[in-house]
């Protein structure tokens, strides 16, 4: 890894924040407050974290104004110290910028359109009718199938599969294993004369759209649209091990942790945070600003902003069992409250 | 895409469906009813979408008698819509097909067998003792290990991993990233002589059966068995990103949806119906035609068809909280319920 | 596959258990009581299989002392008898040896250092500055980024993924799908000046860590550090389709199911079992010796050893229904059995 460094004052000037203490501190990368050291620049978010400014050697903190005298040594002063501290971090990322062209071991359809500033890299496989726009990086194992598009300064970072009909806007990032545009879930069940039957694959044929700027985390899947496509709007970011179903929508600035499903055909709105895990169910709506915890399951449509949440809290598993016991009867049990209620009544 | 089309009443004899209206409505496609135009085929299945027999500017309409006297346009009638619907839009799929023969990036071990009408994509990998019947179609990254075979007609869409001990049927689809035939987790935890010990690998000697036209989703993985195979019966469809545990035995036409995941030995019977996410532990017994809902968590067999849940409803996290709480101490609650009647009665 | 045969009293030699009956019997692979033949050794470990005894056709069985008046054959007495089961069967794994070398599709870059006796399969991309230790075998398709370290005699199966800065110890063994040392989910949100804003992308700077005799199931994916590494440490173990977040710590000894998910920064003790599809928040600590079942969601630390759930219990769906709308309302019914007690004793 290179070295780089910064004076604290070029980074105040830089990213506009205030300075306090000495300007000549020497910033060779970033930290947290527990391992930082005089050349690292740490940083207080989260309040939580408050007490290890007692006793962290960082040579400077970003921090809330609020929080400024809490610390004795250099600083810089941000609104937002996340946001400056996740700006600041990036220039010392160490992603090696990628040699443009195409590596002899890709293999690359006559009909395919790569343009001359775009990186693809070994055993990448470009079909017929893909096409990959300027700046757009490609690393290792990559396959982009028909009519699909890797938009500008976009990123596939490793063995990212694009089946066919994904349209990609601009800086769109995506991780390793991640698969969009793989037929969605669709089946219709044909009774047979007599009896029982069989499934019958119901054709997916529409594709996929990301918009601009979303990101999409390691072997997450986003299914093709039966009819119609399935949509991320700009600025989506999903994590890893994700399941779009066909037809879904997602509103721009919504975010999903890792493990969350989406099944086909809803509709979610924007900058709404689903929980680690949760699940909705298909053809639901979610209005905008909609926040549901992890592990939930939406079960209908949501039309008003909040927070939303399901299941039961963890307990030790001789308690849980006893509690959980009762769940199987809880009917029966308010239904002799209510009887218990008229006859003191009457 | 190259424009393929039909006369309506060239559909209605290929497909034995009845006609009402003009004979001579050309169709190109397949629409939802909000998105099509007077080219296209629309169709109802679920009642919920009636409404939109009103607007649709569909060329024609896929739909049951009952709903014919909504509709003034050109149908066909069909008894079941979606199922007639599933038939005619496979004709405008658009897959190309694929070149038989290997393509020159391809591995295949000097062991390995590939039908002359086998397609073998960019970049795959055959290893020795594996077997490509006629008609299979491997499109690029997928890798087929040792004792492997692909039946007539199959298709791997793209990075599909076959480890090793896998024998998929005919007609068998599965989707990009799906991995089947890894080692199951099986572990035995040995004392120490003093002390607390370690885990030893238990090892996975057995395969993978697949049945003829089963499908399997993107990322989805179904383990080798540790003795004996894992088992899918014909016409089995698992989703995306579903996991499969070592000796799973699941039974014809039974589906699955994404995320769901079953654990080693279980035995799921045939025509069920597995929901999003749900869970269903080691070791239990489903019977036959037996529905679980999304993120149900089954903990002991189902010996009677039917449909079964659990977890709580979404509601609004304040709400929620109070309730959680509550659950907390439900046994506590029913005690008290308890000798209250007992009190009551005495 | 080749036939290897033992005698049994080699068997019992080799192992440190102790023969009953026949030494001679000739023992040419390991199966369950039920599928044994005269060939064959079976074992008896799970007590819930001890009817098979009267059946089975075994030539010989592993089991513990107590159970062996159960079984007129011969045997081999074992204190823990999957263990040595998992011992014997080891010997008839049929993984061939892999070559050493590169393959000669394999693309390594110059700056990569691949030791001698390590092996490189088809299509494996070996990127500047990774290290591929002594013994080690990459099956086909693996990556293996800037910085990575494959530790001796660890085995990365097929289309395994190190992104960057990945250092596992010896003896690890990842399934295909893996990915690990992909961007955590490190998200900041901007205010926009008047409205709403957008995402902001933290830059993911540290690494992964996995320690020695490690398995990483198929289709798991561990998140490299944002600061900091993310690490597994000595004998951990993970089945497939798990998700590791950003800055996790997983002490020695401890295993999760599929599926299991930890978010960002949570530290799970030293020999914890974590259940199918459990949830462990963030930020949270996992005292050692925590069991969670499966399923459960873990909200905040546990401190003391010791088994944990959450959730309800599997219902046919009628009364599930009844019990979940309930729930609903719980707080409110245990606000009523108050009042309804005060009112009693007063």
């Amino acid at each position: 890894m290179t070295t780089r460094a910064f004076r604290l004052d070029e980074l105040a000037e830089r990213f506009e924040l205030t300075l306090r203490g000495d300007p000549a501190v020497r910033i060779e990368g970033v930290a947290t407050l527990a391992q930082a050291d005089a050349s690292r620049l740490g940083f207080l978010a989260n309040p939580r974290y408050r007490s290890q400014l007692a006793e962290t050697r960082a040579g400077a903190i970003v921090l809330r104004e609020a929080e400024a005298d809490g610390w004795h040594g250099a600083s810089l002063i941000a609104k937002d110290p996340y946001v400056a501290f996740a700006r600041i971090a990036a220039l010392f990322e160490s992603t090696p910028a990628a040699a443009t062209g195409v590596h002899a071991s890709a293999v690359v359809a006559p009909g395919a359109r790569v343009a001359a500033g775009a990186s693809v890299g070994p055993c990448c496989v470009i079909e017929d009718g893909a096409e990959i726009e300027d700046g757009a990086v490609l690393g290792p194992h990559c396959v982009v199938g028909p009519r699909c598009r890797v938009g500008a300064q976009s990123r596939l970072v490793a063995r990212v599969t694009l089946v066919q009909d994904v349209v990609l806007g601009h800086r769109v990032l995506i991780h390793p294993g991640a698969v969009l545009g793989a037929d969605g879930f669709g089946l219709a069940f044909e009774r047979g004369d007599g009896e029982p039957g069989h499934w019958i694959k119901v054709p997916q044929l529409g594709g996929v759209r990301v918009g601009d700027d979303c990101e999409i985390g390691a072997n997450t899947t986003i299914d093709r649209g039966a009819l119609g496509d399935t949509v991320l709007e700009e600025d989506v970011r999903l994590d890893n091990q994700i399941q779009i179903g066909h037809n879904v929508t997602i509103g721009a600035h919504t975010a999903l942790a890792g493990c969350a499903a989406v099944a086909g055909s809803a509709r979610i709105g924007r900058y709404c945070l689903i929980g680690g895990g949760a699940g909705i169910l298909g053809h639901l709506s979610l209005a905008d600003r909609v926040t549901v915890t992890a592990m939930s399951l939406v079960t209908h449509s949501i039309r008003e902003a909040g927070e939303y949440s399901s299941g039961t809290p963890i307990q030790p598993n001789r308690q849980w069992r006893r509690n959980a016991a009762r769940f199987k009867h809880l009917d029966e049990l308010a239904r002799r409250v209510d009887a218990a209620e008229k006859e003191t009544k009457s």
